[in-house]
């Protein structure tokens, strides 16, 4: 019943980000500003850096009208703190990376230790030449946000981070606007930012990695629930005989697949000589999904089968979701998105098998396409909104 | 990151209809508009016969500012059309009922028959004195609705709805503006605004009644999904090794708990002489779940038992979609809310053991307060609010 609307400042400056120059007769017409208005507002951001002339454009039979472009000055950082890995990079006004760094690091050494970090790689990034100053950074973080204060709220894995100040930190050392948000709903932005999910308005963005979780998109915007926790669902218990889970209860969704059930099965079966594949490859160190998936490749029956395991019980919980939320779109991403179509073709048969016929007539759902980089180009995303904001 | 506001006459009107009558001088206030913008807002309303003086408000110590209410003469229609009955209600301006009907009726007798027999009970409203013209009509369907198109789609017990044209017949009979929606959202949109759920922007109403669905209520606003269908839990699977349920598959939630399979497990605990109660109680015909509940409330163990399983099953779901979902309430209703605290103390306890203490820290779950009412008033505000479009 009601209309959602950003003001045309903000539109004009997203339709610069996602399509390049734009000649100012066009913008006009589709923010439908009248040409005075047009100008003034163009005027106003060229003032203010945030945008800059860039030529004639191509004549449309009148007056040539002259194309604008967002300021080449311009710079976002983004960061996508994972449990034990530091992404960060710097953009243009586009989101094109200019410079990227990552670096192995336990989220549990604290907030200090870790922005500090945060802090030297984006010093390395001013002396390499990415940028003079920075318009907005985005910060996503393994764990449960409370997005309008941009702090961390009892995040399981992140001892120490509960209701650290990251925002205000991050803000007050690089005088830009800042943004916190869960990694789980950064990578759904970045997906339908740049991937797979381009322009999808409602979908789910399913993480398996360290842990599960699920990104919610609806209405075109992130879901983030009451508390800021919506779409944790790693704990859905889906086995009241399964293994006990870090979180205390048994038998929870990410107890039964991750990456950490997952190394603890394959393992097991290493062990017990049940997959040859595996248990070569224990002899090499510890296993990973990379080895189940390798192992899979080479036919490896019980590597087939743990992946298939794992796939069969994600798609039990996900009909339940689809039942209850009617997406558009499911995309699988995070690292055991690399266990490819075997996961997904068990995903796609327990979800169409098991959710309402009418939800799932039109439903795809499909691998990530932005792969590791989809928390970064998320991050990035946000960035560009709080950056942009400063612009009114 | 966007801004959802309704136009100033609509969120006039609004006021107006939860508030009553309101001097121009704080709608003015409250709606940030100028005074001659006011004015003249106001006095199209008038003409249009949307509002009307009601006299003069007290003074606020200047000059004193004449009221305005909603025009005495509005009428909404309010349908809701169950499995087994059609409840009907005429409502004023402000929502209040001014005449009501029920009758039994069957559903799966087609939308002809059943949309005459709706007809004819607002025929019988408008010689009864009810209304002279109706303004807007809603209507609630028990099955999933194409919210845009105002048709069923796919409705499991209602053979013969599948895309009729109901919406566009209504509108065409009656003269006014129609809105067709699914029997749970209307329940939920009806609790939020005159029940427990007043005021609350993010919350799951769930029906326990012949079958089981929720209503989602986010960010202020009804979701729906991308097919109509969000919402539909019935038929989660809680038990593979479960009955066989309507829709061919085994162990869905409805299966094992509703009306129908609570009246189903209540019948064999009164035959194999488990449950005296309940073996009294089939003597005098059908069982059904207010034998159970009174049973449970003279001490039967097996009726206690029965609501006691129900309760965990829906719990569990319930503890799913509430990780997933992040809620500020859940809001049990339906006719088996009848079945009362014993029912709610067994979901509040699944819920609250098994969901993210998160997001369960501020979470009430509890008993609807408009019960068998709470249809005909959300059909109501869906009235009202086309009928309010129509004064744009």
């Amino acid at each position: 019943m009601r209309t959602s609307v950003d003001p045309p400042y903000l539109r004009l400056l997203q339709m610069l980000r996602d399509e390049g120059p734009i000649s100012r007769a066009e913008l006009a017409d589709r923010l439908e500003l009248t040409r005075p208005r047009l100008l003034a507002e163009v005027e106003r951001l060229v003032a203010a850096e945030y945008v800059a002339e860039a030529g004639m454009a191509a004549s449309r039979g009148g007056r040539r009208s002259t194309l604008v472009e967002l300021h080449p000055r311009l710079r976002f950082a983004a960061v996508d703190l994972g449990a034990s890995s530091i992404d960060v990079e710097v953009t243009n006004g586009r989101l094109e990376p200019v410079a990227a760094y990552t670096e192995a690091a336990d989220i549990r050494s604290g907030p200090k230790h870790i922005l500090h970090r945060v802090s030297e790689l984006l010093a390395k990034a001013r002396i390499d030449g990415a940028y003079d100053r920075l318009d907005g950074i985005g910060i996503g973080v393994p764990g449960p946000v409370s997005f309008r204060d941009g702090v961390p709220v009892s995040p399981p894995i992140m001892p120490g981070w509960d209701r650290f100040p990251v925002r205000e930190l991050v803000t007050r050392e690089h005088g830009c606007p800042t943004v916190v948000d869960n990694d789980v709903n950064i990578m759904a932005i970045g997906e339908r930012h740049g991937g797979v999910a381009h322009s999808v308005d409602d979908f789910l963005f399913i993480k398996i990695g360290t842990g599960i979780g699920c990104g919610i998109h609806l209405n075109g915007d992130v879901y983030r629930g009451t508390d800021g926790c919506a779409g944790d669902i790693g704990h859905i218990q889906v086995d009241p005989n399964g293994p006990v889970c870090s979180c205390g209860n048994t038998g929870c969704l990410e107890a039964l697949f991750s990456g950490v059930g997952l190394a603890r099965d394959a393992t097991a079966a290493a062990r017990s000589g049940t997959s040859p594949a595996l248990a070569e490859r224990l002899t090499a160190g510890p296993l990973t999904a990379r080895d189940v998936a390798d192992g899979a490749a080479e036919g490896d029956v019980t590597c087939i089968q743990l992946i298939r395991d794992g796939g069969h019980r994600i798609g039990s919980v996900l009909a339940s979701l689809v039942s209850f939320s009617n997406p558009s779109m499911i995309v699988i991403g995070g690292g055991l998105a690399q266990l490819g179509h075997l996961l997904l073709a068990e995903i796609r048969s327990a979800v169409y098998r098991r959710s309402l016929p009418l939800a799932t007539g039109n439903l795809p759902v499909v691998l990530s396409e932005l792969g590791s980089r989809a928390g970064v180009t998320g991050a990035a995303v946000l960035a560009s909104h709080v950056a942009f904001e400063q612009a009114s």
